[in-house]
């Protein structure tokens, strides 16, 4: 990164910005920046040991986008991640995707910023890559580098996937404070990316669901219940490499991905007409938890462990299909995720009711043996099942994070 | 209103819902309140002269909804309209949908609020309803209520429109800082519709696209312009009377929308992969504005005057097909709107881009005067046009605002 960098402050003629930009957490408008410095840091690092936008205080917008390859060449493959990277790395510190900026250089050639995020502060914007399975086909010399764990996701039962929202290439997960700061890195990706990959599919989610630190309330979802509750958080460090981080002899294909994850993505649509007819008593047995604060039906409060032997009556109280007790890690080997889902609406459907649900993200360091059984379960046995309709699906490989001169993902190609 | 309102902050636990909910000011958890009030209010009243959230400063989030009514008893379209301005109510003073709440009362019964929001502030909640032009056929017997200027919008050059994506009995357009919100709200009241009235389209804008107050800056929208620099601002009083509020005497079938003003809704959608390759001397032609400062071409800053006499050369310096000339008010008999259009992104095209673009709304007094002559100077010769298509349009009539004791548009009822 020796280009010279503008930030998108200096567009404002503030005169802070001729001070310079100093550090990643010293962008942004004074006025925005001030009032998130009460909340925690305005910008996050795009370099370090793990990619940004994993472990990070789960942001309240998501823009994702899966990306299809549509070049053969494998150096402009590598050309684009190292685009990618230098363009996310200004972009996370609020400044333009290109060295040239919005409205900045010659007016007779197209800016190499698009403009709409002009004045806007870095909003914790992170930018997270990923890698399909299709990625490691015979186009690009992969194949005996592909994780054996990187394989499409099996068809689970009542799956209803459309294609056009499944699979793919490549990933940008981007999340931020400000939505339009994290579609505008997304559509910046899309741009540089002309010629060699185009956007596949793309989700834009408006509330988190889950709370990746305890520095985190715990969000609802559109079901109205809390979500991920007993997420791994960032705060849990041997946590995170038993259960997030890939291990160093965990894959001998893929030592690449040692500190990386992977990233499992279900659109899972709400029949939320049909469940707000449903009796809260009801509601609550399908969870297994109380609606009001989260705590699990056999008692205590929300960050209270659920008792699965308790009975009411004669029954459990904690109901032998109930989702809480269904993906419960003491039901699978003790297997934790890290959830970074966003409630999303995408207009209506032909039923009078909206399109909306929950595009559930998941970081785990093995699908087989922390998603997929997991998701089996679920899909086999759980209450909400009838609630529910995946209609996307998509697994990636999470690189590592980058070092200081380096592309993301660059240990495949070398 | 007799009925007991029940804070959504009581859930919460807090010693201040002990102490009851005095106003439309005093709701919200401790915390985001505090930290809203120095920006702004955090709760608008729903009752007053004029609907809420046409003047109100723009929100950051928009959740619009159109529904067709599926019963053909007047009745029950009444007793809907009442459910609904009980509901909006409540959900702008953050409490929930329904007198019970989410998660009290019988629990053998659903909850009359789907608890999504349970915690979350009013967050700026407007919620504004809107009759479409297919009200007044021969279900309801309003057709001799129908003003002369609520007709389906015409065909424009270049529309190509949805049908699935257009028109509607009934909008809802709910607007919020915070989309969980704002969602919450439609959610709801597509619930309480139950039986009563479907959604036939919805729409989530993600970031505001115009100023509505002299005290907001100006956005920008996904052609990375700054957009409604010259908006009819809540500040203007004169031209809100001459341009936004029905008059007296406009239409003597419709006295029951005096104080009321008309939605116009438009989705369009940007081909932004295309604009993004445009130099920027041209981007600003076919606009007519700077990109960065966006003054006009003439000269000048944000806020002057364009020119349109001015040359640069032999040519004018705003184009005779730029935007900014071909909508300006100098050639529409002085014809303004209040606009408050948001971005918004639906995923990706099947060209491998985003389905992205401006959710246009206007509120205007007349539509046959202050839209459709401007929309078709602009549909038929402005240079934007290459780079758009309009996917949706509709047009709703917006009663006035709702007396206390009074349901939203009860004078087109009585």
């Amino acid at each position: 990164m020796s280009t010279p960098r503008i930030s998108r402050r200096g567009l404002l003629g503030g005169g802070a910005a001729a001070a310079g930009v100093a550090g990643a957490f010293a962008v942004g408008r004074t006025t925005a920046a001030a009032a998130a410095d009460a909340s925690g840091p305005t910008a996050y690092a795009f370099r370090g040991e793990h990619q940004a936008g994993i472990v990070t205080p789960a942001q309240d917008r998501l823009h994702l986008a899966a990306f299809d390859v549509t070049t053969d060449d494998r150096d402009e493959l590598v050309s684009l991640l190292r685009d990618w990277t230098e363009a996310a790395e200004r972009m996370t510190r609020a400044e333009p995707a290109g060295v040239v900026g919005p409205v900045e250089g010659d007016p007779l050639l197209p800016p190499d910023d698009t403009g709409e995020a002009i004045g806007l502060p870095a909003s914790g914007l992170t930018i997270t890559f990923g890698f399909g399975p299709s990625l490691f086909d015979d186009r690009f010399g992969l194949a005996d580098r592909r994780p054996a764990a990187l394989r499409t996701l099996p068809h689970f039962p009542a799956d209803a996937l459309d294609p056009a929202r499944s699979n793919g290439d490549l990933c940008v997960q981007a999340c931020a404070d400000d939505p339009q700061v994290a579609v505008h890195a997304v559509r910046n990706l899309a741009r540089i990316a002309f010629g060699r990959a185009a956007v596949r599919w793309s989700q834009l989610g408006f509330g988190r669901t889950s709370s990746t630190s305890t520095t985190q309330d715990t969000p609802r979802n559109l079901f109205g219940f809390k979500d991920g509750t007993a997420n791994v958080k960032a705060e849990e460090t041997a946590a995170l490499a038993e259960h997030v981080w890939v291990g160093h002899n965990d894959d001998a294909a893929a030592a690449w991905l040692v500190g990386g994850s992977y990233l499992c993505a279900r659109r899972i649509n709400m029949t939320i007409e049909v469940w707000d007819r449903q009796p809260l008593v009801d509601q609550e047995l399908f969870v297994g938890r109380t609606k009001g604060e989260g705590g699990p039906l056999s008692g205590g409060g929300e960050f209270d462990e659920p008792d699965f032997d308790a009975v009411t009556g004669t029954s459990p109280s904690v109901p032998v299909d109930a989702h809480v007790r269904l993906v419960h890690p003491d039901f699978h080997g003790g297997a934790r995720m890290l959830r970074r889902g966003y409630n999303f609406v995408d207009g209506s459907d032909d039923r009078g009711g909206l399109n909306a649900g929950l595009f559930f993200i998941a970081y785990v360091r093995d699908p087989d043996t922390h998603f997929i059984p997991i998701q089996n379960a679920m899909a086999r046995s759980d209450a909400l099942m009838e609630y529910l309709k995946t209609t996307g699906s998509a697994l990636f490989a999470v690189p590592p994070g980058t070092a200081d001169g380096e592309y993301v993902g660059q240990a495949l190609f070398t």
